[in-house]
């Protein structure tokens, strides 16, 4: 069976562990360990009979909830099935454009929607070591036009930029004031912030807060991750209204679902839920990273959001198929990454149990 | 607040009607009544848990499901999030065409899913008269030709064909021996079968039986229709697997919710619910068929899905607003259809009592 290109893909590593889809434990998608949030299962139990219907195509009331919870207006703001569906139309908008700027190592599907509108791709790599060394938590937040220097030689004006912030798999966080300039120089900027609501609001580097500021700029989010019900599609744009309006018109009137449309009204009121994972991500990461850096061979990179990405010594895929088979664990190989190849891999934090199983594994992996 | 240009908008009509949501009486979808089946909310409600992981972005069990009801390969299948999403794909290919004919009058979203693109359109009018006097339960099968004068006089190598069948929103049906030929003239066809299944497996005219002799067609279905799904999001297409391959690297890799994927696989089952639908159709459509044409003014056309076209002395858009205001029922202005505008309208058939509720209320409104 071929490779996935995409962690979360439990199908394949139920196959090649040959156990039960339920038994495989998933380090590979980095999905909240402690959702999905009841308030989400009840609000689509609640709203069974909505399937009846069309959903609103105008998705007005779903809108309306996003943009409360971010103090926007309405019509800066369109719900998509999954962050992945938006981002398709942003490829399409990028492809117009001369060159589009993309910080390498990049998540998959970016490159997959990029070249669905043939755009020219310039790659911006990161640079690793500066990664390594810098501190998400604290001031030293990752300086974007380090690894732009080939982007901020010349002008841009018809040049687009897509970024993750946080940066994905790398979890390096772009501090806000640093995106700033970039906006003025591109004509236009994709940032994709599937990750940023890990961080609590006074720590995020979200542009959100300035996006009213910038027709040039799309910001992308995913409700799946925090929430943990990735097969529920869910995610949502926020850009100028003209260029929400012109995606509408390209896609499908109804791409969200009527039970996503319930429940991301219920879980963008669950504050309880919000602060419960906010309480756990430090600590969780905390433990795994330093768990991660005492095993031979393995060096942990400082991450801001939900993952950490792992340099190892010794293959990566074969660390996969052994944590498969042995333990039926998934990781997330980084071959899909081109800069980073076998000797990366990436894992999401998980309760401390999960994390501690991992580590287990790991350890016995590593020693055999 | 502005018009709906689709069925089914319950949220427009609502607060046109002053009144909750589920007190509307929805004639305007085309939505079949006795749905949803449990055996669908059975599976999403047991499936809850599969929200917690990425759906399979290869819908291998989805597809083999699909293609074992079919009788085809797994890899002529496409699911889709709902029929629309499919329809941005295929307007995608009949754009790069030199044009595409247009059966009219035409569902509104093939001109969003064609313009999205800049394809080139030629309207096919369909003509009217010939469609009143059809008899789609019959051997008179409209024949396709006569509303494609225009398309069959010349060469079409590079030319395209849009249509759907049963046709929406006449109700014709075409048969499909007089579509054969224009799959050997046209570079490519699609043909929406949104309504297909509605027509027992042995009287209707679907393209599925040869569809991989025709590298050039592609085929449409919506799951959401008959089992009365719309807000679930679910349908498929059939058609080559390069040309299918092609469309999934255009789009996002996970674009079918896992709940409408355990609903698919259970409803595909459930042939007492398929059996009942087509035991429950032609004696509902008799019964409204009758009811319209005995009400002063209207002349019902004769349909092969299940709703009926309606030819209005007074205006429709009139009629659709004392229908709301009175009786809380919602009837489909053709406003969207340049070609039908305010004399014509459409209505979904559904329960013996439903129908006689829309009987009533027609009555009132054209005696007062």
């Amino acid at each position: 069976m071929n490779r996935p290109f995409h962690g979360g893909n439990l199908a394949w590593a139920a196959a090649f562990a040959n156990c039960p889809l339920e038994s495989i434990l998933d380090f590979s998608a980095s999905i909240n360990p402690l959702g999905p949030p009841p308030s989400a299962i009840a609000a689509i139990q609640a709203h069974l009979g909505d399937l009846k219907a069309y959903p609103d195509p105008r998705y007005q009331s779903l809108r309306q909830a996003l943009a409360e919870f971010h103090r926007l207006p309405p019509d800066w703001v369109l719900p998509g099935n999954g962050a992945a569906e938006l981002l398709t139309w942003a490829g399409r908008e990028l492809a117009a454009l001369e060159t589009t700027y993309l910080t390498t190592p990049a998540f998959g599907d970016y490159r997959r929607a990029l070249n669905a509108f043939n755009a020219r791709v310039v790659a911006c790599p990161l640079d690793l070591t500066r990664v390594k060394s810098s501190n998400p938590a604290g001031s030293d937040l990752l300086d974007l036009s380090q690894g732009l220097d080939l982007a901020l030689t010349r002008s841009h004006s018809n040049q687009g930029l897509l970024l993750n912030n946080p940066h994905n798999p790398t979890g390096a966080l772009f501090g806000k004031q640093d995106l700033l300039p970039l906006l003025a120089q591109f004509a236009l900027v994709v940032v994709d912030e599937a990750f940023m609501d890990f961080l609590p609001p006074l720590t995020d580097q979200s542009l959100m807060a300035v996006v009213q500021d910038y027709p040039n700029l799309v910001i992308l989010r995913s409700l799946t991750k925090f929430y943990s019900l990735p097969g529920l599609r869910l995610g949502y744009a926020i850009a100028h209204p003209d260029r929400l309006q012109r995606w509408q018109q390209w896609r499908d009137p109804w791409a969200v679902n009527a039970l996503a449309i319930a429940a991301a009204k219920a879980i963008l009121q669950d504050t309880a839920f919000q602060h419960q994972t906010w309480h756990w991500l430090p600590s969780a990461k905390q433990q795994l990273m330093q768990g991660l850096g005492q095993l031979p061979g393995l060096i942990p990179y400082p991450g801001a959001a939900n993952f950490l990405l792992v340099n190892s010594q010794s293959s990566s895929s074969q660390l996969q198929a052994q944590l498969l088979k042995n333990h039926q664990i998934l990781i997330r190989d980084c071959l899909s990454f081109p800069e980073l190849g076998d000797r990366y891999f990436r894992v999401a934090v998980r309760t401390p149990t999960d994390n501690q199983r991992l580590l287990t594994g790991l350890a016995q992996v590593l020693s055999a």
